[in-house]
């Protein structure tokens, strides 16, 4: 009988196979059996407060481990997270949802049970998560149960995309053979003709020795082809001035002496918009055209002025090119790169150095309030090698924009979705996947730092119950400012429905139930009200080395907004009162591909 | 021009003349021009600290006060909160979802906006959402916008289930006629044929006249077909032996003294259960048959045997009579029975009465532990006319079945949806509703009073902001068990993932930035670890009137439940095994309907 084992031993083992190592969840009474499980797969069981953070967290420890695993009960919890996942769908974080559902003969029978509407219909809900997940599977027979499974996973990984798994509660413990585990899942996308793939290489090889001024937009999609490395290598071989996007930020390593920055279009400084939009090739890779990342999509290159890679497309000139091998088509082109071939744009254009421009700052006074105008910037000589940095939706992630990062830390932002709350539970996540990094050997040093929020915080407060629980180490910088500061940029200025309740922010270790005075997880609030403290604080060996949990409350003033938000707001509220017809009809580069 | 006006302020003034006196909600960008419209029509803003609270708190307003709205922004707002509109559809809770959408033309032409999928699809979540709500509009159309407005509140309230309105940025000052406003909304049922009804008033006449042993059931949704008092009316004027459902309790006076309690089939007493089979006469009113509501189906009567009053039919003894207005059907039978006809049980059968029940206990000695199998029966002396009890799912909720309720008490638990941590966003709404009826002296009294499990508080934690920000008067009894106790019976007494993380709850005041020695909101927390703790609390003034925020912690051992909870747990976990064929394959009761 060895040759045979439970369905739901299979999952997690398999789940363990393709690097994961936390589960992300609650428990619910569809599920509870099948958490038996866990742990004896290896696995660490996370314990969310609930859903929606357990989602976001999910979210987060995928972007950096590659997959994450979310488990919920059916109806009630697998709606309460559906925001979740609606978000690692549209950002591109592959995250397996296992829902606990009612056995089969119960669903089947139409059987009246409890976490349903009543109507004796269980596919409603799964009905929804298709809308937000690429693949989905609902492991009702066990002979076809295993592979089932592979595939959805295999999506999950491949589309870097979420997917759904429903596991009735009576096919738990349903026999699979045991042999299903041996094959290790093969998670690479799949090659297509090389010979197709020559064609472009020369034609974009080509491209690139006859432009005149060439211009590189590394973008965050980067990072979700698995084009990472390729696209820091060509940056750097190439020397050509180099961008990221906001979502992109992070990706290529910062102290290039071609790197920029971020590429602001309408609402960047007045020496690089012009240069911009006077390059005659772009070289644009893993792209995400929503309007927030694309500065109201005046960042979008003219197609005709673009190449472009994208997850299996290349675009060239205007002309797309299907089926395409996206890393093997950039490995081919880096292979194949001629240096004395390359254009030399003499002089070098000025297009500023982020990390000579932070250097060039005006030293603070102690008394000196902390102003959006510098904070970001001036932040930045905080960062060490290793870390990694999420900025919440709302001022920390436009002002996130003027970050001067070290090489290999990783940011997390969210550039289409946006949803506030979703940086506090991503923290969760990214902080535990950093552990096992370490842990792991993986990574060598690296702290987890947050930038959140007041009103943000309060979405998802209980983050930091999760956070506690499972004695994760991380730097929390909450932004106190009093209300929704970038709802009142948008409109309501002094509107009360964008003010929040005043929390008392630094007590939060205290109601979660942090250990008082445990030197293995030594808990420290602080409140800066102005550059001295602030520099004080940040000088603290706790906050410098990242260990246990740091809430540093950062008082500022209710209408300070970074400068980018103050520009990226008018061209929001424009389109919103529908003022911008005119731009919505011409650019077809703005509207959404799928 | 003064006989147009804004869309929005015709939106916002026709929630006020339907009763609605508060919105709850979240701002965001695609709805902060709207929320301009909500004070100048006389409706107070909430300002919930994230969406799915503010769905709880929206369903727990509805279901005090008839009608309710929530307004979240598209994409992540609804989705956050559709867990809480799934709630409300399947416990039939009238709630006006209005979300604030995208503008008209960015949505026609497919732009990449933020808050979106990235796909050019607008229509994702609105699809979603036409599975929980029973009726949709998107307002792009200004000649039609106030009919389709009109149209989707009568479907809220006439069917008392959520709704979906989207309004797109654009719309927010599109002009309406201000005349539409002048016309009063018919939220009535349409009487059907009054010839139809006779029949079946002089059929049911006719079997309650006959009976030998009659019973009464009433259940939750009599509440929602607006016949609560004819119910009473029916228990008081025959003297029948009465229970409730779960769902139900509440509904008619306790003090009745043919109310016998709960009838809890399977999972009740050994004098009630039998004689209930032995009744030749069930009349069923508002029944919610789903498998917690009913013990397992164990409580739902042959229906040969029984008349169910039900939304829009009456099924008599096996014959379904449909298109009924059952309140008009049971206003005539009341009008027309004749009490000299009615059956008499002589002696009276002896099934109980909760008050006496209560009576009997013995005393509690101080420093007794507080225990499950009593508490809920002895706090019900600190019940008072026009309380709200609201008991969240889990021990709270089946402990509650144990109350003995003083007249005119309303009491709220969750008897097929049962997402944890829904009851603590709806005791913010109950309070709010609570609060504006004492304000219209529609009630002369009354305080609302949550028993709250520690795993469940930890999910919506931030509804305690809420509270706090609207100055609400609330009493909240934390039973704090040390984790998920009814998922502890279900499976994995032991097991680590039944834990929560243990919190300082007392500290949530604190936290959540409540006032310090405010006289005008009075804050009281205090811990209760034997009966003379608590007695000594309960006895304070501030908690006997109800006033401001107060938190008692409620330490109960970890694998304490009430007596009830083993007894169901037993059912459901047989029913998740797929033991329980046989009754799933042959009782058509149980299966659920339409």
């Amino acid at each position: 009988m060895s040759d045979q084992i439970d369905l739901t031993e299979f999952l997690f083992r398999r789940l363990h196979q393709i690097g994961v190592r936390s589960i992300h969840g609650v428990p619910g009474d569809y599920n509870l059996t099948a958490l038996d499980y866990v742990e004896p797969a290896g696995l660490h069981w996370v314990g969310n407060a609930n859903e929606l953070n357990a989602g976001y967290a999910a979210d987060g420890y995928a972007r950096i481990r590659g997959v994450s695993v979310l488990v919920t009960t059916g109806g009630v919890g697998e709606l309460s997270a559906i925001n979740a996942i609606a978000g690692a769908y549209a950002e591109m974080a592959p995250v397996v949802h296992i829902v606990g559902t009612p056995p089969t003969q119960a669903q089947n029978g139409g059987v009246n049970l409890h976490h349903t509407l009543g109507d004796g219909n269980f596919r409603h809900f799964a009905e929804m998560a298709s809308k937000v997940t690429v693949a989905q599977t609902n492991l009702i027979d066990a002979a076809t149960a295993t592979a089932s499974i592979d595939s959805c996973l295999q999506a999950c990984v491949s589309n870097s995309r979420p997917v759904y798994i429903e596991l009735p509660t009576d096919m738990v413990t349903a026999k699979v053979p045991a042999s299903a585990l041996d094959k290790p899942l093969d998670l690479s996308i799949p090659f297509t003709d090389e010979g197709f793939e020559d064609t472009e290489v020369d034609l974009i090889l080509e491209k690139i020795y006859s432009a005149k001024q060439p211009f590189i937009i590394v973008d965050g999609f980067t990072n979700r082809y698995g084009i990472t490395e390729e696209a820091d290598e060509l940056v750097r071989v190439t020397g050509f001035p180099t961008s990221t996007t906001p979502f992109g930020k992070g990706i290529i390593n910062e102290t290039y002496p071609n790197f920029h920055g971020i590429y602001a279009g309408l609402a960047g400084n007045q020496i690089y918009n012009p240069w911009a939009y006077g390059t005659d090739l772009v070289l644009r890779l893993g792209p995400l055209n929503s309007d927030v990342n694309t500065y109201g999509f005046s960042t979008i290159p003219d197609r005709h002025k673009a190449i472009t890679f994208d997850r299996d497309f290349v675009e060239v000139t205007g002309t797309k090119y299907t089926n395409v091998h996206i890393k093997s088509l950039l490995r081919r082109i880096l292979d194949r790169l001629d240096k004395n071939k390359l254009p030399r744009q003499e002089p070098y254009p000025d297009l500023g150095i982020p990390s000579e421009e932070l250097k060039a700052l005006p030293a603070t006074q102690p008394q000196d309030v902390i102003d959006q105008l510098t904070f970001w910037r001036r932040i930045s000589t905080f960062f060490r090698t290793g870390d990694i940095i999420l900025t919440e939706t709302g001022t920390p992630s436009l002002g996130g924009r003027d970050f001067v990062l070290p090489p290999h830390t990783q940011l997390i932002n969210s550039s289409i979705w946006l949803s506030i709350g979703y940086m506090l539970g991503a923290a969760q996540g990214a902080a535990l996947a950093q552990r096992e990094l370490l842990a792991e050997g993986k990574q060598s040093q690296g702290r987890t730092i947050l930038f959140e929020g007041d009103g943000s915080l309060q979405m998802t407060a209980q983050a930091l119950s999760d956070i506690i629980r499972n004695r994760l180490d991380i730097t929390i910088f909450v932004l106190n400012n009093d209300g929704y500061t970038i709802e009142r940029w948008i409109h309501g200025m002094k509107a009360g429905y964008n003010d929040v309740q005043p929390w008392r922010y630094l007590e939060a270790p205290n109601y979660f139930g942090a250990p008082k005075d445990d030197p293995a997880y030594p808990v420290l609030t602080k409140r800066a009200e102005n550059w001295g403290q602030l520099h004080e604080i940040l000088a603290d060996q706790q906050l410098q080395e990242g260990k246990g949990l740091n809430i540093v409350e950062v008082m500022m003033t209710k209408e300070d907004a970074p400068d980018v938000l103050k520009k990226l707001v008018q061209a929001v509220t424009k389109r919103n009162a529908g003022a911008d017809k005119q731009a919505v009809v011409d650019d077809k580069a703005q509207t959404a591909s799928g």
